[in-house]
């Protein structure tokens, strides 16, 4: 399997001309070798070369347990460990650079002169990432299955006088009950107004009727993530908030229904936002459409206007639009989809029918 | 407070003749502003000029509250932030870049032509960081306070059959009651020969009467860390457990009398290093003595055998030697320290001798 991978990353390598390349991401090691090694600020280093000669370098504080079919070459604290990479680099060749490396390390091999030049070859390996095996799927769907089942419990969490990060503590409690590895990200959990705001952090605000209620929220496991987001009422709804919640369910099934393999993203993301934008609220639709998910909660790519990516079988994103009317209420309602050989499926299955708690 | 900050950083750039520095990592954006902008994947970065025009770019999607006295650039996922950027730097001098910076940002700027050359400047910011200012001080002298009542309750978490995670979970509790903004890290709670690992990971393994009870732990209270271990042992202490811990806290306590302003990190070190091999077990301590901390836990500069750096009135880092015995048990013993006009004192207070539970 982790042959496979690193077969599908030598090959966009070669599309792209790279002949080598240094991957420093824990999450894309973890995906080529099936180790995660958490390095911090230490130095972790993957070297793909096409003509073979593949190694990992990695600090011997950390535990790489048995074969992973790549070489291990191992430094201390107190060996020069860009020394080293550099020493196995072929130094008259462009050398492909993941996106994350930190500048320390790149301005050090740099001034090694490990390659000819340098280049930012994330793509190899995020566009390989991008399109799951069926290993990877396999997880993907079962991540997505649980985070159905943890909505279906942070249904009840709604109280009155309860808080936002009271219902995120909740949440929290119960992914671990349903013994996943835990929040892929920070549960986000909105009332009211604080449901209009980007990146709306859990605070002491307290349920009153009549609030939206904004979950968006996701858990790990086996390592892959999940990311789902469902808004509901508190009690009553209104003319408006009930007008905008139709609005934005439509955008969503009408993007996910026109989903499908040769598709560009960009195409995708106009789908949902033609909807919204006719029925008036495009200005209030201030975020893209989505983004691409599996080891990370934000894998690379994303569903937006100006990705011209094609999409293909076997990719997995998410598709959430929303509308947020700043100092009044916002809408979001977001599925995982995974890309099929003629159309797409939604790995949610909680229902998107407008549904008011009490 | 900022502005003294500031200049600070802008001085050492000065005796590295460095006119200009992007700095991107969010501990030192929040040293430098008071502000915490968490920009994940995406650009953030403060331009520093030593002729002044400081500026913060960052994208519409965070929010950055109030007068910061530095320019905010706005820009949006859709705007071309590097190229933002390089419209602002001078393109015929070198440019400072913070160890940090994710390789897709310096080499998109390299390929803009943002600097006439790219050097790691992170010093400028880290040497600033690594001596605290009252402010500061403060901070970290309450964090560690609430370490030490936190430690005092663990104790209380030791019973028999209880496991390494059950303790740890009982820990985080106890750090959130305590009003804290949480654990600065995993708090490590190892048992018997799992002492003896380093990084070991609290997992299912039963207390066992002899064993001795590793706790590595530290809170974050606004927003500076503590940092401290202890070592104890359940129900029975053997000769060598004994032999050991009395050498280990020789070694810290050694250590400790020794610092003061003007000594190198690397004789620091040295200090405890001696006591360790002189008792026999040199081959056991087997990492450095000790890190700077501060709104990280691993701050830049650590206290070992090759960091030469002096140690100037202060600096705040830890003191911990440690015994490690593959196989059997491990001891460590930690202290923060804060560097004083003529010494140093230890911002723990927690009780060292031998300690049995029961």
């Amino acid at each position: 399997m982790f042959d496979e991978r690193v077969n599908r990353v030598l090959k966009k390598m070669e599309e792209r001309g790279l002949e080598q390349m240094l991957i420093s991401d824990p999450n894309s090691i973890f995906y080529l070798t099936g180790r995660w090694i958490l390095p911090n600020e230490r130095l972790l280093a993957l070297y793909l070369n096409r003509n073979g000669g593949h190694k990992l370098f990695v600090n011997r504080l950390f535990k790489v347990d048995g074969e992973i079919g790549i070489e291990k070459v191992w430094f201390s604290d107190t060996d020069p460990g860009c020394e080293i990479i550099a020493s196995f680099t072929d130094h008259d060749k462009p050398l492909g650079i993941d996106k994350k490396m930190a500048a320390r390390f790149l301005l050090e091999l740099m001034e090694l002169g490990a390659g000819s030049s340098y280049k930012n070859g994330s793509e190899c390996v995020d566009s390989a990432r991008r399109v799951k095996d069926e290993d990877e799927k396999a997880k993907m769907i079962r991540a997505s299955q649980v985070n159905d089942q943890a909505m279906a419990r942070f249904r009840g969490l709604i109280r009155e006088g309860v808080t936002e990060m009271e219902v995120a503590a909740g949440m929290n409690a119960i992914y671990k009950e349903l013994g996943t590895q835990g929040a892929s990200f920070g549960p986000i959990v909105s009332f009211g107004a604080n449901a209009a705001e980007g990146h709306h952090k859990p605070d002491g605000t307290v349920l009153k009727p009549g609030d939206c209620v904004l979950f968006d929220v996701g858990c790990k496991l086996d390592d892959y993530c999940s990311d789902m987001t469902r808004t509901f009422f508190y009690q009553t709804v209104n003319d408006r908030q009930r007008e905008v919640y139709e609005v934005v369910k439509r955008a969503n099934l009408a993007a996910q229904a026109a989903m499908k393999p040769g598709m560009r993203f960009c195409d995708i993301d106009k789908v949902a936002r033609d909807v919204i934008t006719e029925a008036g609220y495009g200005p209030y639709f201030t975020h893209r459409l989505g983004h691409c998910i599996g080891i990370e909660v934000h894998d690379a790519g994303d569903v937006s206007a100006t990705n011209k990516d094609v999409v293909e079988e076997g990719m997995i994103f998410s598709c959430e639009p929303g509308v947020y009317l700043p100092g009044e209420f916002g809408v979001r309602i977001e599925d995982l989809m995974l890309i099929t050989r003629d159309g797409a499926v939604s790995l949610n299955k909680d229902s998107k029918e407008l549904e008011i708690l009490s």
